[in-house]
């Protein structure tokens, strides 16, 4: 199979290294390299205590161009103070040193622990090793894709290709998300690559658009992270009629990183810490956008309704609850619910199923819960997990 | 020692029977019977989904007077529809029928499993046998301190009493939480009863005032119920002055209903499903209550913070992360933390502290978390428990 990693948008290379953030001796730290001055597009979180890095990122970021990203796990470099802010001068100089760019090309992500320093000597040596080794290969981004991960289980990329004006274009994603994930925000770690010709403000178009629908629909755990930050890179480099406008080529390319950010979103909800299925909750029939939103909230942010995805328990009294105290407005009379397309509760009433089969079915490694307010036309989902003995293991029994 | 249950408050008598609503075969119907119409007052959920006998028990309580609670666990009669208010009706029936008073005087409370019908033949069966058995006893009351209970592993009960103009007031309640108990509404079933002579408008008043700092002060996990009520019955044998105005008297009897309601709202935090410690979080320095109580919400919702509560984990970043996204105004430079007594986190700066030594503190059954916003002089405060891999048991492996 053709490379289908952040690498294969033509000219990007990748290179990942193992520095020693990490205690566990896996690679921990990365760098992507673009062939020459990106277009660059970003959102960030919306916490207030932010990383080092997320101050100065959002900075650069207004130039709408950029040339490579850092990256690291294991300290997120957050809650540091005036010397994370200096280290993160200090990671841009050398990177950009090494690569012979500007620093203020240079965008910088750090995820892990918050509230201790970056062990500045090891991420010297990192970024001088990581430059060296910096390679358009397939599986140099496959490294890369697992340096940037904290307690996932699992990489997560995503490729789509398509032709624009008879030239091919191309779109590689990379994320890493687990735990500390929260809808209505730009959350989790990710990067895209593409060698498309696209202006940084119809870029930053079709990156908000993107991230609304996709990265801002995923809760695992309803708690924003500090460091969370998706950064696309456009090369140009495919070479067709530059897209400096809406239109048929805009929507083409909007649509395509629109899926590369879907399947990442997914991908993160999926690997949600400790999770064992996926679940794609839908809220229809909303009397305005907020009454979905705050509806949604409520089912997947109540630990008794992930509870009883962990259990394949289909207990509609939980999810029917988690709407009463949304605050969204319904009339309790038209209410319906579906788990895993069986009717349970239909117009305010308790339906008759089989909880043995429906149980079976919820044992699926995905399935969805739909939820119908009765009260409008308004309609929002959201992908989300189980909440497992596994998640508390993870959070309680292992120490900072 | 002096009986200092429900039925110690001159005049109340009680029974519990085991009427077959729980499968487990444990006690799950009681009776409490007043000696004379009560001024009564409540609070109850602000659940839009609630159980039937809420929707009659809100209408009866605007009498300010009532004689009779009914209480059964094990089936919550709520999304029932016609037949659930039937049932209720019912209910009232029987239980007047045998005490020889209205059925309006009659409140019903029923918890337990949403989306079924009550079992009549065995509630009508149950009041009966409870009527008949009806005891001023302090076994009787404490059998229906039992008998309310669903998840909880303890009972809960309070007990206070005081001298006005020279008699004797005595108040006792009993509690039954464990499980979907969130803030900011009347949370939990609790019955409490008192001999004090108080007029019904002076009573609502002081319910009201200490389920505001008490009951709706506890989070065990964001889902709020669909049957949450507490009720007060005062039967005025006693046989004071009549508080019938604000002050010096009004204030005597506020206080002691106060002591009862945070006693049992504190015991419903400990006995949180799953729950190994009690850990009381208070936001200082609040620019206004909203602010304190966004912060307060942010922190007791994180299922990573509650996770680090249960693995005595030290890990102030997540506290400090989810006042960030809380939405709480303050400056990330004046921000404070201690854990246990001990500082983390001091005007925005991560704090020198052992951690060892701190995780031993954590596993004490109760301590603090304190947060200083630096932004103003507003304050609020949560019980909550931690996060366990019990909580996940409770609530995924018995099915429904």
């Amino acid at each position: 199979m053709s490379n289908q990693t952040l690498t294969a948008p033509k000219g990007f290379r990748a290179a990942a290294v193992q520095a020693g953030i990490k205690t566990s001796g896996r690679l921990d730290l990365g760098l992507i390299a673009a062939p020459c001055s990106c277009s660059a597009a970003a959102a960030f979180t919306t916490n207030k205590i932010v990383a080092a890095a997320v101050v100065i990122d959002k900075e650069r970021i207004r130039a709408g161009r950029a040339r490579a990203i850092f990256i690291n796990a294991g300290n997120a470099n957050a809650c540091t103070g005036k010397r994370g802010a200096r280290d993160v001068h200090t990671i841009s100089l050398e990177v950009a040193r090494h690569l012979d760019i500007k620093p203020d090309e240079v965008l910088v992500c750090s995820t892990g622990i918050i509230g201790q320093f970056l062990p500045m000597d090891k991420v010297r040596a990192g970024i001088s090793r990581a430059a060296a080794g910096l390679s358009g290969s397939a599986q140099a981004a496959k490294d890369l894709a697992r340096a940037i991960l904290t307690t996932d289980l699992k990489t997560k990329t995503a490729y789509e290709k398509f032709i624009l004006h008879g030239k091919q274009v191309q779109i590689a994603g990379i994320a890493k998300g687990s735990g500390m994930i929260a809808p209505h925000l730009a959350t989790l770690l990710a990067f895209i690559t593409t060698d498309a010709a696209i202006s940084p403000a119809m870029l930053r178009r079709a990156l908000r658009q993107s991230v609304a629908q996709t990265f801002n629909k995923v809760n695992v755990d309803n708690h924003m992270s500090t460091s969370d930050t998706v950064i696309v890179l456009a090369s140009g480099l495919a070479n067709h009629k530059r897209i400096v406008k809406t239109g048929r080529d805009y929507e083409r390319f909007a649509r395509a990183l629109g899926k590369i950010c879907d399947s990442l979103a997914y991908q993160v909800a999926a690997d949600g810490e400790g999770a064992t299925c996926t679940v794609t909750v839908k809220v229809k029939g909303a009397a305005g956008p907020g009454d979905a939103r705050r509806a949604l909230r409520a089912i997947v942010e109540s630990p008794l309704v992930r509870c009883a995805f962990n259990g394949a328990d289909p207990n509609w009294g939980r999810i029917i609850s988690a709407v009463g105290y949304s605050r969204a407005r319904f009339d309790p009379e038209a209410l319906s619910c579906k788990i895993a397309g069986v009717r349970v509760f239909h117009r305010g009433r308790p339906c008759r199923f089989d909880p043995a089969q429906l149980s079976r079915r919820m044992k699926d490694k995905q399935w969805q819960v739909e939820v119908h307010l009765g009260a409008g036309k308004y309609a929002d989902f959201c992908y989300t997990c189980d909440l497992s003995k596994a998640y508390v293991s993870i959070n309680a029994d292992y120490h900072t």
